[in-house]
C-alpha cells in the first residue's frame, strides 16, 4: 500500500486548518500535509502504513476538545480524525460491558447504556462533546470520579493500531485477568503517542439513582477546604464534591444570576446517588459545611432541584467564554494541601497582576484555576499559569489530574518526573513507536520522523 | 560497586535450595547461585548494579507463595529476596493511603489500617502468607474483587530499581493524576521481569461493615451459575460471590464435616458489607438461588454466623493438601461463559481420568479448577491442566485471571495474545531491561542474560 485512504483524505487548506488545533491555549500549531478521516479500521490501517513507510508524523484526533494541544497538527504531519468512527458496537447487559468505536460521544454512550440500566461512570466536563477515544487517550477524570473512579478505571480492553499499522488487541473481556503486561494502562493516558485507539471495551455498573445533591456557601476558601476534609474524613465517599472561589463565583454570575448571597468566599456542592441512604449523606455533609462555619446549605429534595443546584458548576466552562482569553490549568494535590493550593493560587493571581478563577473536583484534590486575561496580559498569564503548576508540584501534586500534558505540559512534565521515569518514557516510547511518528513530540520530547528532535515551540 | 551487599549474601546450599521454589507444581527451578535477603533499599541497588554489570540474572522474590514459579530460581541466578523489608511505613488517614514496603503481608496491612477505620480490599487466598510485592507483581485479586477490584485498582505509585540499579518512582499520592504514561500500571503484574519494586503506594476505603453472609445449596452445576447470572443481572455487587462444585465440597468435606446437605451438585456463597442494607442484598441473593432451584439457602443473621458459613470455601486450599499432588488452575471467563466452562471441566476431568475440583469467584467468572493426582497421573494431570486453558481461551476468556504466567504459563500466554501484542511485551522488556537480567524467560521467553535464548524448561 502506497498511498493514504483516497476517499477519506482530505487536502482543502481551509478544512485543514480547520481541524489543526485542539481546545488549547497558547499551543503552537504547524501546517498539515493531509487531513483523514477515517472510516473504518482499514482507514486507520492504511494511514499508518503509509505514514511509516514516508516516516510522515501522524496525529491522530478525536473532537478535538483537549485541553493540552496534544491534538494540534505539526508541520508535515497527517491528520488522522476518528470522529466518524462513531459506533456504539455492543452493549452486553449480562457482562456489563460496552464495545465503543473511537468516535462515540461520552454522552451519548453513557446514555445508551442507561436505557438498558446500566451505568459509565466517568463524566469529564466536556462530556458533552468529548469522545471516547480522546478520554482514553488523555485518561479523563470528571465529577463522579471521587466515587468510582476515572476512565482507565473502566477500561477491559483496546484495540489499537500500532505505528507500523499492525492491529493489536490489549486486555479482555472478563471482569478479571493478568496474562501478560498492562499493555491496556499503557496506552490509556498516552495520548496518541504509542498508537492509535480503534475500539475500546468499557466495563459498566447497575444503574444508580438520580443524584440528589447540596450546596454550601462559606466566607473563606479555607472554611471550605475544612468541610472537605471533615466530610471524607468522616468515611463518605459522596458521587461529587465540587468547589467554587469567589472569582468563579463571579464569573458564573455574569452570565446567569443564580442568587448566591453577597460577599460569598467559597462554595461547595456534593451529590449523592445513594438512593435511600442519599438524604443520609448530604445532611452528613451540611453537618461538616455547617461545622466548618459555612454561612448557608440548601439541600435538594428531589433529583430536579439538585439539577438546579448543579447548574453554577456547569455554567463555568462556557462562562469563561465571556473573557478575551483564559488558560485552564489542572493541577492535583493531596487533599490535605487542598487550602494551601487555593490560597497560593490567589497570590500567584495578585502578583502577575492576573484574574485566577479557582474552581474543581475538590473531593480529589483536582483543581482547575483558570487564568483570566486579555491579550495584552498573555505573557502575565503564561507566567501566572507556569507558577501554578509549580505550587502544585510543591504541595506534592501532579501537573495534571485528568487533562493530560499533551504539548502544553510537555517541559513541566520533564519536572514532575524523577531521570529514571523520564528514560523509561523515551524506551518505551522508541520501543513501541521506532520511527518516531506517533503524535511525535507530545507529552515527552521525542525524537524521529527523520527531522531529529521535534520542538514545536518552534513551529 | 563491584559485589553483592556482604552482610545480605547467602550461600550455604542448603537455605539456596530452600529459596528456590515458589508454590508452582511441575515448574522446575535451577541452581542460585546466592541468596540476597534485602534489609535495605540499598541492598537492591548494589545487588541489581552488580547483576547488571556481571550480566546475571535475578529473580525478585517475595514470600514464594505464587502458584506460577515465578519466584523459581534460575541456574546461576540471583535470588533477589524482599520479605525483610517488612515495614508499613506510613499510613496516611486523611488522604486515604497507605506507603509499604513490599515484604508486608497482606492481612498484616488490612489489619493495621482497620485499626485506623480504614479498608484495604484486596484479599487474595493467600492474604495471610503473601506479601504486598508478590501481589502487585501478579496484580493479585481475591473474593472481594467483585465489589472493589483487585490490587492493581488500588495501586497509586511505586518505587521500583531498575535492571541497572537505578531507582525510579511512578505514579503519584494524589488521588488522580494522567501525567505520562501509567508506568505504575506496566509494573503491576509484570512479575519482577521489568524491576524491583521496593515500596508500593495504595489507596484506601472508608471501613466497611463486618459482612454478612449466605449460602446456596444446588443440585447441579447449571442451577448454580444460572443463580449468578441472575442476582448480577438483578444490580447487584455483592462484596463476595464464590462457587463450589460436588468434588470440592468432598475434599472440604474430609478435613472437616460441615454439614453439608448429601448430594449436594454445588454450593453459592454470598456475602455483603453492605451494613444496614446487607439484609436486603442477601434476600435477593436467596430470590435468585431459589428462583434457579436451589434446594436449601441459610441467611445468616450476624457477623460470627457469616463468618462460619465462609468457612468452607476458606478450608478448599487446606484439603487439597490432602492429595498427593495438585495443580491449581485460574481461568476467567465471560460470566454468561461459566455453566459451559465449568461443563467442559468436568468433562476434561473424565477423558483424563483426573479428578478436577472446581470453586472461584463466580461473580467474575474467575474459576479455579484444581486437578487432584497421584504421581503417577502426573502426565494426564498436565494435559488436562493445559485442556483448561485452552477451554478457557474457546469461551472468550483468559488463561489466568489473578495468578500470574510465571513459568507456568508461558507458552500459553503465547497463544492468548495477538502476534502484535506478543512484540509489544518483547519491545517493552529489552527497552527497559535491554541485558535480560530480570527473571529473565518468566512471562515471556525473553532472550538476554547473555546465554541466548532462555528456555527454563531444561533446567
Amino acid at each position: 500500500m502506497t498511498s493514504l485512504p483516497a476517499s477519506a483524505t482530505i487536502d482543502d487548506p481551509d478544512v485543514l486548518a480547520a481541524y489543526s488545533t485542539d481546545r488549547a491555549t497558547f499551543c503552537p500549531s504547524g501546517t498539515p500535509r493531509a487531513l483523514v478521516r477515517a472510516r473504518s479500521l482499514d482507514d486507520v490501517v492504511q494511514t499508518l502504513k503509509w505514514a511509516y513507510a514516508n516516516n510522515v508524523p501522524v496525529v491522530p484526533q478525536g473532537a478535538r476538545t483537549g485541553q493540552s494541544g496534544g491534538a494540534n497538527a505539526l508541520d508535515g504531519c497527517v491528520l488522522l480524525n476518528l470522529e466518524k468512527l462513531d459506533q456504539i458496537l455492543e452493549i452486553d447487559v449480562e457482562e456489563q460491558i460496552a464495545v465503543v468505536q473511537p468516535g462515540v460521544i461520552n454522552a451519548t454512550l453513557a446514555a445508551a447504556v442507561a436505557e438498558k440500566g446500566l451505568y459509565y461512570p466517568p463524566d469529564p466536563g466536556s462530556k458533552d462533546i468529548s469522545s471516547l477515544g480522546g478520554n482514553v487517550a488523555t485518561n479523563a477524570g470528571g465529577m463522579c470520579c471521587l466515587k468510582y473512579g476515572v476512565t482507565g478505571d473502566f477500561v477491559r480492553a483496546l484495540q489499537v493500531v500500532l505505528a507500523d499499522g499492525r492491529v493489536m488487541r490489549t486486555g479482555r473481556r472478563t471482569a478479571k485477568g493478568v496474562a501478560g503486561y498492562d499493555l491496556t494502562h499503557l496506552f490509556v493516558g498516552s495520548e496518541g503517542t504509542l498508537g492509535v485507539v480503534t475500539e475500546v471495551t468499557v466495563a459498566l455498573r447497575p444503574a444508580v439513582a438520580r443524584p440528589l445533591a447540596a450546596v454550601a456557601f462559606f466566607d473563606t476558601t479555607a472554611d471550605a477546604c475544612r468541610a472537605v476534609a471533615d466530610h471524607l474524613g468522616a468515611g463518605f465517599r459522596p458521587a461529587a464534591l465540587e468547589f467554587m472561589d469567589a472569582a468563579t463565583i463571579e464569573a458564573v454570575s455574569k452570565l446567569r444570576d443564580l442568587g448566591f448571597p453577597p460577599g460569598t468566599g467559597a462554595v461547595l456542592i456534593a451529590q449523592s446517588d445513594a438512593g435511600t441512604k442519599a438524604p443520609e449523606e448530604l445532611a452528613a455533609f451540611e453537618l461538616s459545611a455547617r461545622k466548618c462555619a459555612a454561612t448557608e446549605v440548601v439541600v435538594s429534595d428531589d433529583p430536579a432541584e439538585a439539577d438546579l443546584l448543579m447548574q453554577g458548576r456547569r455554567l463555568v466552562g462556557l462562562s469563561f467564554e465571556e473573557y478575551p482569553a483564559s488558560l485552564v490549568d489542572d493541577v492535583c494535590v493531596p487533599r490535605r494541601n487542598l487550602a494551601a493550593l487555593v490560597d497560593g493560587i490567589e497570590r500567584i493571581a495578585s502578583e502577575n497582576g492576573v484574574m485566577i478563577a479557582t474552581c474543581g473536583h475538590a473531593g480529589d484534590g483536582n483543581m482547575h484555576p483558570a487564568v483570566l486575561f486579555d491579550h495584552s496580559q498573555a505573557e502575565a498569564a503564561q507566567k501566572a499559569f507556569d507558577e501554578v503548576m509549580r505550587l502544585g508540584l510543591e504541595l506534592g501534586g501532579t501537573i495534571t489530574g485528568e487533562h493530560g500534558v499533551g504539548l502544553l505540559k510537555r517541559d513541566w512534565l520533564a519536572r514532575e518526573l524523577d531521570e529514571a521515569a523520564l528514560w523509561s518514557h523515551h524506551q518505551i516510547k522508541q520501543a513501541l513507536d521506532p520511527r518516531g511518528i506517533m503524535n511525535p513530540g507530545r507529552v515527552i520530547n521525542s525524537t524521529g520522523t527523520g527531522r531529529g528532535e521535534v520542538d514545536q515551540r518552534s513551529f
